[in-house]
C-alpha cells in the first residue's frame, strides 16, 4: 500500500466510525443539532490525527479497525475545537475547508451546542461498554486518559487561552513553541499515544519514541503552514514576505524569517524520522512525516 | 447530621474536590482562563447534583471521600453548561446566582473557553490515574460513562437542542416533559447512578430505585422552579398567574395551570420518597426530596 492508499484507507474508516458514533434515536425529534454535528465532522479534513492513532496501533502490534471509537474520538475533540474557534468571538472564520463555517450555516447557538456535543460524544464513544469487547477497562482508561488531558487546560485549550492571552503582542519564540505546541502539538501527540496504547506496546521508551516523533512532526508541520501562509500571498497578492498589514500576531517567519524556518522544517522532520526508527515497521510513518512538509499535502 | 448540615458539608468537600481539579502549572502562564473556570465553579451554587452523588455512594455502602474527584466532575459539567446558556447566542443572561455572568466578566471568548476547560477538566479528573487507588477501572469507566452519556446530545446538550428547536412554539406537555427530563433531568439521575456504583452497589434494582427517585425528583424541582417564576411574580410586580408578556416559552404552569402543577409537584415528591425506601439509610434523601420543593430551597 502507497503511503497515499494508506492515509486514504485510514480516513475511509475514521468516516465510517465518525457517523456510527454520530447515530441517536432522538436525530427526528431534534434534529438540527444531529445536522450540524455531521456536518462539521464529516465535511472532509485530512483525518491526520486519527490515521497516525490507527498507524501507531499497527506498529504496536494492534488491530487498527478495533482502535477505531479512539480514532472518532479524536477527531471529534478536534472538529470541536475547529468549531470554537470559528466562532464570531472567537476567530470569527466565514470558512473552514472551503464550506461555510458551522455558525454561518446553523447560527452561533447551534454551533456552540454542536462542538459541545461533538467533544461529549468523544468521551461517550471511548467509554461506551462495548468498547470493552476490544480491550480491558485499564487500556481503555489510560487512553482516553491521554486525549482528555491533551484537550484541556494544560493542552489545546491552553494553547488557546495563551492566543488569547498574547493578542495584539508580539511574544517571543519560545511562547509561541509552547503555544503551537499545546493548541495542535498536544492533539497529535495524544494520537500517538492512544496508538501505542490500544496496540498493547506503551512501555516507557515506545511512547517516548511516539511523542518525540509526534511532537517533531506537529511542529514542523505548523512552521511549514506558516510559510505557506507568507509564501502563498506571494504568488496570490504580488505581496513580499513578511508585509501583512496584520503583524499582530507572531508566527515563525515573522520571528524567524522565512529562510531559518525552512531549515527548522527539514531538521524537526528529520528528527521525527530518527525517532520512530524504534518501531521495526516505520516506513509509513517516515514517509509521512517527508509528506506533511511537502507542498502536495 | 441535619438534612442542611449534611447538604452543607458535602458542598464544603465538593468545593474542595474543585478546588484542587482546578490547580495547574500553567496558571502563571495564561491565567485568563484558570481564573474564568474557577470564577464560575466556584462562585456558589447549591452543589445538588454532587450532593445526590456523594449521598447515594455513601447509602450504597461506599465512602463518599472517596468520589469526590466524580462529584467535582458532575458539578464541572453543570457548570460548564450554565457558563454557555449564558452566552449572548444563547439565552443572553447578565446575571447568574447573583452575580454576573461569565461573558460579562472575562468577555465572550474566554467564557466559551472556559466552559470547554470545566467540561474537559470533569474528564481528566475522573480518568486520572490516581482514582485507580480507590476504584477498580471497570467503575471509573462505568461512573464517567455514565455522565458522558447523561451530558451528551441525547442527555443534556439533547434537551437545550429540543429547546433551540422549540424557540417560539407552544409545546405540548409530553415534550415540554421530555425537554425538562434531557435539559435538567439526566445530570440529576446521573448523580444517582454514579453514586450507587461508587458506593458498590448498583444491581439493576438498586440502579432503578435510584433513577426513580432522581427522576422524580428533578422533575418535581422543575415545576416549582416554573411555578415560583410566576407566583414570585404576584408578590413582586402585582401581576396575576399567567399575565407574563413572553408567552413564548412554554412553562408547566402555563400549560397545566398552577393548582395542577402544585398537585403535580406533590406527586412526584411521594413518588421519589416512596422510590429511596429501597435503601435502608434513606431518610436524608426522603427529607431532601420534601426540602427540594419547600419554599426555603
Amino acid at each position: 500500500m502507497t503511503l497515499i492508499e494508506r492515509l486514504d484507507a485510514y480516513a475511509k474508516m475514521t468516516e465510517s466510525a465518525l457517523e456510527a458514533a454520530l447515530a441517536s434515536p432522538n436525530e427526528a425529534t431534534y434534529p438540527a443539532i444531529f445536522k450540524a454535528a455531521r456536518y462539521s465532522a464529516l465535511g472532509g479534513g485530512k483525518r491526520l490525527r486519527p490515521s497516525l492513532l490507527l498507524e501507531f496501533c499497527r506498529v504496536c502490534g494492534g488491530t487498527p479497525e478495533k482502535a477505531l471509537p479512539f480514532a472518532a474520538a479524536l477527531e471529534m475533540v478536534h472538529t470541536y475545537s475547529l468549531i470554537h474557534d470559528d466562532l464570531p468571538c472567537m476567530d470569527d472564520d466565514d470558512l473552514r475547508r472551503g464550506k461555510p463555517t458551522n455558525h454561518k450555516v446553523f447560527g452561533e447557538a447551534t454551533a456552540v451546542l454542536a462542538g459541545d456535543a461533538l467533544f461529549n460524544r468523544a468521551f461517550e464513544t471511548m467509554l461506551d461498554p462495548a468498547v470493552l469487547q476490544d480491550f480491558s477497562a485499564e487500556t481503555v482508561l489510560r487512553a482516553a486518559g491521554y486525549l482528555a488531558r491533551a484537550a484541556g487546560m494544560d493542552g489545546m485549550i491552553g494553547g488557546q487561552a495563551l492566543d488569547l492571552d498574547s493578542e495584539g503582542r508580539r511574544i517571543p519564540q519560545d511562547m509561541l513553541m509552547q503555544l503551537q505546541r499545546l493548541k495542535t502539538g498536544c492533539l497529535i501527540k495524544a494520537g500517538a499515544q492512544m496508538g501505542c496504547t490500544l496496540g498493547g506496546r506503551a512501555d516507557a521508551e515506545t511512547l517516548e519514541a511516539a511523542e518525540r516523533y509526534a511532537d517533531s512532526l506537529g511542529l514542523a508541520f505548523q512552521i511549514e503552514d506558516d510559510l505557506l501562509d507568507i509564501e502563498g500571498d506571494i504568488t496570490r497578492f504580488g505581496k513580499p514576505i513578511g508585509s501583512d498589514a496584520d503583524k499582530s500576531k507572531a508566527t515563525f517567519p515573522s520571528l524567524l524569517g522565512a529562510e531559518r524556518c525552512h531549515a527548522l522544517v527539514r531538521e524537526l522532520t528529520d528528527d521525527a524520522i530518527r525517532a520512530v526508527q524504534h518501531f521495526p515497521d516505520h516506513a509509513f510513518l517516515a514517509d509521512l512525516a517527508n509528506f506533511l512538509v511537502s507542498r502536495d499535502y
